[in-house]
């Protein structure tokens, strides 16, 4: 998988991409990441890329023109199965979706900063909008990497072992069971016995109906 | 404001706290962020954090002693309002909850990795359980630095346009309107007349009206 991002500032995304396990799957050739800074997409030497909204406002607005001239050229060199924007007024990534785009082939990711796009660059060149939640950040940045690990943690390969993935929360539409480790004891609290009993059986069962239990209590919605 | 991380890899957070709206959240000395290494707290010279889940089953859990060391230790120095685990079996970050936020002095962030927490953890030292959407990542430190964007930025002084803040989606349960800027036409499309009116009563209206139109259509949930 290939995923080309745009931004006003690629820097701000340059750690999450160098450590964990979207630093090893660049590392194992399982994802390739490209950058691409809009300034150099700029209308003058200046760097121009966003200007007032039309009829008034706060906030900055970044114009079609650089995000035009990146896009197409982006295009001419792949096919892109996706051209995601990431904005907060847009439907929200759930896990269904991260399932989907994890089997593209190339992605390319624009990213909004202050007030966000023209929104001609919307209605032109997206495919997909993506919200990550009903906030709001600086930037779309920290949206485009969000998405990335959600995406890039599903690739075969990526994760040491194939089975850990499958046990995440939703992948089931239910939230994980509670998890334990060492010390059985510790200042009085103690692990359910269930866990420690070597019965796998009854192990599976209780997990299943923890699961359950923490999904009615925390997001029952999900069991909709 | 003072916000300490707790975290297995505080350098994946790194280049977020470097640009950008919380680079000059820090500048101004608006909030300090302070990144603490779990591994600092290890139970040893290996720096042991994390082992096999009680009950079998893939992926590793950190350990509630190290854990405890570090809050324990943090606790002394000072009261924190929120001691806070980003998880995704929690309830989902939403503005209202980035606003409450913004209004602590002190707040505590435990971020997890690999299969999460041991559960006592969560049950002995934490007082907000958030996750950012219903989807899984790799860690909780994405997670974590999308919760201090959303929070740093409402703070007073941090955003240069003090409205910016206040139009942003959500603040009144609608998404943002369209935002359009230079030029007027750009290849054929046209941005809507009366944003170029100079009637801004009119401008008002328009843009409420799409506002609300935009929500019904992309999050209707959000006019509930």
């Amino acid at each position: 998988m290939r995923i080309d991002i745009i931004s006003v500032i690629p820097e701000l995304m340059q750690s999450p991409f160098e450590h964990s396990i979207l630093k090893r799957a660049q590392e194992k050739k399982l994802v390739e990441i490209h950058f691409h800074n809009l300034r150099d997409y700029a209308l003058n030497n200046y760097g121009k890329i966003d200007d007032s909204p039309f009829g008034g406002g706060a906030g900055m607005v970044l114009m079609i023109e650089p995000i035009d001239k990146c896009i197409t050229k982006l295009k001419t060199e792949r096919n892109y199965d996706e051209i995601i924007y990431m904005t907060p007024d847009a439907p929200i990534l759930n896990q269904q979706t991260s399932n989907t785009l994890s089997l593209s082939q190339n992605i390319l990711i624009l990213t909004g900063h202050y007030k966000g796009v023209d929104q001609r660059v919307r209605d032109l060149f997206i495919t997909k909008e993506i919200s990550i939640g009903n906030y709001v950040l600086s930037g779309g940045e920290l949206a485009a990497v969000v998405l990335c690990d959600a995406i890039v943690r599903l690739l075969p390969g990526v994760l040491g072992d194939e089975t850990s993935a499958l046990t995440d929360s939703f992948q089931d539409n239910l939230l994980a069971p509670e998890v334990y480790t060492r010390p059985a004891t510790y200042k009085n609290k103690e692990v359910p016995n269930v866990l420690l009993s070597g019965n796998f059986k009854k192990i599976d069962a209780w997990r299943e109906q923890n699961a359950l239990k923490r999904t009615k209590r925390i997001r029952p919605n999900l069991l909709n």
